[in-house]
């Protein structure tokens, strides 16, 4: 399956400014993304990606800066099924992509945390994306609306997508691979104190 | 399969102050409880409760107000399969719990958000509970140390367990019962502004 893998390569990852200065950050992003793709690729998928602006990785790149349901609407349309999978699921693996590639449906979505879509199927002309807000919420209506199925995929490997301090947490305890090294290699560590467990950065 | 859903109902929820007073906060998890206790049913599994107070519902209830693990590790030991799902799992749906009970393992467990060990299914009588910190980690410590397969289950509606105000957003996103109809009729709603969606309560 043709799968696009947005990256927005640019000014990555603001809200984990606190952790990690711009570099730092377009790097572990950088890694999220390889693993995503390496995911992908395992998981019998074609990937590509659409980026905001160069990227060195291992899969086509196309560079567009429109805003993202700009860029992934030009890649609906056609009778051909089209994943869309987002960069920064650092806990994808193989067999959570197949599970989801694999869910029979006019649209297939895996959604985020705190209400976004971080992956699709779709395997329809009249679907349309919109990732502003709860895009879940959109998503279904778009679908329903179309007269389309809309199924839901329930992985926690793909709803936890890495935005913040507390998501550092997540791959930390279930990561495998890059993300998980480039963090550890950062300084990063789990503190279990009284409460929830917490990513803390230990600077060398 | 035995179930046992821990619950504690004496002070429930106090990560929740900012949205409800202490009577609300035992009502809406008591409603997370029965939507639990409902799944589990739902699923094939045979529920009892063991709870730190009295508490009205559907099933056996046990009064015990030790600590967490001293009351789960009771429950084991036995060469029956037994089943430990937490009481405040309100988007665990039938289908979630049957793919976790159906898992082979000597011990299954669904992650939580955080590190907590959601659910689990124990087959094995060396196996034992830790639930302090990330008892995920120690969880997979005890079985690798006791030469016991220890499997993940990869759901996110068995990774939400409700403690804090964000999780209230998955409720209302994702879920189907009367834990979601609890908050509605509470006030509470999504707000969509420009970051992540949030939930607000609207005092009536």
């Amino acid at each position: 399956m043709r799968v696009v893998v947005p990256f927005g390569g640019r000014a990555p990852k603001t809200r984990l400014a606190s952790f990690f200065d711009a570099d730092e950050r377009r790097d572990f992003a950088t890694a999220m993304l390889r693993d995503v793709l390496d995911a992908v690729t395992d998981a019998g998928g074609d990937p590509s990606v659409v980026a905001d602006t160069r990227v060195d990785v291992d899969a086509p790149v196309t560079v567009d800066d429109r805003p993202l349901s700009a860029v992934v609407e030009d890649e609906l349309g056609s009778d051909e099924p089209v994943a869309v999978v987002m960069a920064d699921l650092a806990l994808a693996t193989p067999a959570a992509l197949t599970r989801l590639f694999e869910t029979d449906g006019d649209v297939v979505a895996a959604p985020g945390l705190g209400g976004g879509t971080n992956a699709l199927v779709v395997r329809h002309p009249d679907f349309s994306v919109d990732y502003h807000g709860a895009s879940i919420l959109d998503h279904r209506h778009i679908a329903r609306d179309a007269g389309l199925s809309f199924v839901e995929v329930d992985s926690m490997r793909l709803a936890v997508d890495v935005d913040e301090p507390t998501d550092l947490v997540e791959v930390l305890l279930h990561g495998t691979s890059r993300a998980r090294t480039w963090l550890t290699d950062a300084g990063v560590e789990l503190e279990c104190g009284t409460g929830r467990v917490e990513a803390v950065r230990h600077r060398r």
